[in-house]
C-alpha cells in the first residue's frame, strides 16, 4: 500500500567529529521517503526552491517516489546547518532559514487520494492537522513531532494527537509531552492523548514500543529494539526520520498489521536508522540495496534473540 | 558450582523520590549474593562492624549464603548516604565512612579454595588483584569497578584485569578507560586489556555483552538485553551488583559455557536488576522467589523476539 508523508525537504551543512558536509540533500521527508522506498510505494508533499534541480530531483526518481506533491516556490529550499562537534548525540543549531518552507501550504494531489497510510513529519502541528482532515481515507496515520512544538504550540499539537494513531518521538520529548519523568507512566498519559500506539525513540540505546491497553491486550505487548552497535557514527542526522521510514514502510508492506508485523517494523526501523547514521546526510540512503538492509535485519536478531 | 565473592557489607541510607529509608542492609557484595543465589551456592568474603547483628546475618543465612568469610571488626560496618531526588540515573554521595573498611584485609577461608568461580565487586583493586592471585583454580573471573579506580588508580586497575575473563562497567566508564567516545571500540579497547568479554550497562536501557573477536568466532556476537519497564524506581541503588549476581550466578549453575548460556545469563541480570530497584535496599531481593524470577524472564523474552 502506498504511503503519503508530509514534511520538509532541505539542504543540511553539517559538521561532526568525522568532517563537514555542504548542502547535503536532506529534511524529514526525504529521509522518511528514502527510507520507506525500500517496503512500498512512496508520495512526498513539500516544497523546495528554485536551487532544488535535477540532481535532487534523480534521487527520487531512482527510488520511484512519487514527487508530483513537492511544490516548487521562488526562491531558496529550506535550509539547515548545525555541529555535532561537542554532543553526537545532539545537533547544535547553527542556522536555520525556512526559506520557501515559512509560505509552505500542503497540498494533497489528486492521485494521492487513495494512499492509506499517511506521516505526518515533523513541522508545523497546524499544517500536520490540515493534511490529516483532508485525509479521511487513511487507516494508519503516523506522525512525529519535536520539543519546539510541545513546549510553544501545545494547543495544537493536542488537535494532532487526536488523529493520531502512532505517534513517534524520543525520551525527552515523551517525558516532556506528559510530565512525568517515568517512562513507562509518561508514555501512558501520552496515549491516553489520542495515539494507541507510540514508538520512543532512544538514540543510541535503540527503541520502545508502547500500545494502550485494551480488555483484551494488556500493556505487556511492550516491545524493544536496540540500535546497531556502530563502530563509526558520521552523521546521526536523520536516524529518527530514517527510523519512522522503515517502521512505516514495512508497515505499509504489510497485507494484515498484526503484532508481529510490529514488531518486525520496530527492527526494520532501526536497521534504517542505522544505516543513515554511517555516511552524511542522505549519502548511504541513496545507495543501500535491499539485500542489505536484510541482512542487517538478521544481525539484529542475533543481536537480541536467546537462540 | 559455587561462586566466591568479595567485596562490601554496608548500611545505606538513601532518599529518592519514592521517600527515605535509613540504614537498609547494602553494599555490592551483599546485592550480588543475594542475587546469585538463586542460582547457585554463594561464599562471601566482607567485613562488617560491630553493627552488624543477627538481623542481619539472618537475610544471608536465610539464602543460605556461605559467610565464613566475612570477617567482624571492631568498630562500625561500611556506611553510604546518598540522594537521588535531582536524578535518578546518578546518586549524589552525602556522607561515606569506610569504618572497618578501611583496614579491609581479605582473606579466603579453606573451604571456599574449590569455587570454580570468582567475583571481584568494585573494591579497591590491589585488593582485588591479591583475591584473584590466591585463587587459582578460579574457571571463571568477573569483575566490576568504577570511576574513581579507572581515574586514580589506572595502573592498579590494569594489573586486576589482566586476570579477569569478564569485566562489567558502564558505558562512562567504559569510554573513560578506553579514552574513546564511541562504544563499540571503546568495549573493544578494553577487551585488548585483558577481559575475553565485556558487559556494559546501560542503566535504565539495558546492557550489552561484547566478546572479543577471535579467528573462529567473529564479533557479531553481541548481545543486547533491555531493561525492563518499571512504573516505579524507588531505589537505584544495587541495580549493577544485581545484574552481576543474576548473571555470574546463572553462568555458575550451568554445566556447560555455551554461547546460548551466556545471552540467558544476560537475561537474568536484567530480571535481577530490576526487581531489585522496585524497593529500597536489598528489600525486593529478600522476598523474591524463583518463581517470580522466571516469569519475568519470559516476560524480558516477550519484550524483545519477533515471534
Amino acid at each position: 500500500m502506498a504511503i503519503t508523508v508530509v514534511g520538509s525537504v532541505a539542504f543540511d551543512t553539517v559538521e561532526t567529529p568525522s568532517g563537514r558536509k555542504e548542502r547535503c540533500l536532506a529534511g524529514a521527508a526525504t529521509y522518511f521517503s528514502l527510507a520507506a522506498s525500500f517496503f512500498t510505494d512512496v508520495r512526498i508533499i513539500a516544497v523546495v526552491g528554485e536551487d532544488f534541480g535535477p540532481t535532487e530531483q534523480a534521487v527520487f526518481d531512482a527510488h520511484k517516489i512519487d514527487t508530483t506533491g513537492i511544490q516548487h516556490a521562488p526562491g531558496k529550499t529550506f535550509f539547515w546547518q548545525g555541529s555535532y562537534l561537542e554532543n553526537l548525540n545532539e545537533a547544535r543549531t547553527l542556522q536555520t532559514d525556512l526559506n520557501v518552507f515559512a509560505g509552505f501550504e500542503p497540498k494533497i494531489p489528486s492521485a494521492y487520494r487513495d494512499s492509506q497510510f499517511l506521516f505526518l513529519a515533523n513541522i508545523d502541528p497546524v499544517l500536520q492537522r490540515r493534511v490529516r482532515e483532508t485525509t479521511p481515507q487513511a487507516k494508519l496515520v503516523a506522525g512525529d513531532t519535536m520539543n519546539y512544538w510541545i513546549k510553544d504550540h501545545k494547543a495544537a499539537l493536542l488537535e494532532v494527537l487526536r488523529g493520531l494513531d502512532i505517534l513517534l518521538i524520543n525520551d525527552t520529548e515523551t517525558r516532556m509531552l506528559a510530565g512525568n519523568s517515568n517512562l513507562v507512566l509518561a508514555a501512558r498519559a501520552v496515549m491516553e492523548m489520542g495515539p494507541r500506539m507510540l514508538v520512543v525513540k532512544h538514540g543510541e540505546y535503540g527503541a520502545t514500543l508502547f500500545h494502550k491497553a485494551t480488555p483484551g491486550a494488556p500493556e505487556s505487548r511492550t516491545f524493544k529494539t536496540p540500535a546497531f552497535p556502530l563502530e563509526q557514527v558520521t552523521d546521526p542526522t536523520g536516524a529518527g526520520d530514517s527510523f519512522a521510514g522503515g517502521f512505516f514502510g514495512y508497515l505499509a508492506s504489510q497485507r494484515e498489521l498484526t503484532p508481529g508485523a510490529f514488531r518486525r517494523a520496530m527492527f526494520y526501523g532501526s536497521v534504517m536508522g542505522s544505516f543513515t547514521v554511517e555516511r552524511f546526510g542522505t549519502e548511504r540512503l541513496q545507495q543501500l540495496t535491499r539485500e542489505e538492509i536484510d541482512h542487517r535485519f538478521k544481525l539484529f536478531r542475533e543481536l537480541t534473540h536467546l537462540d
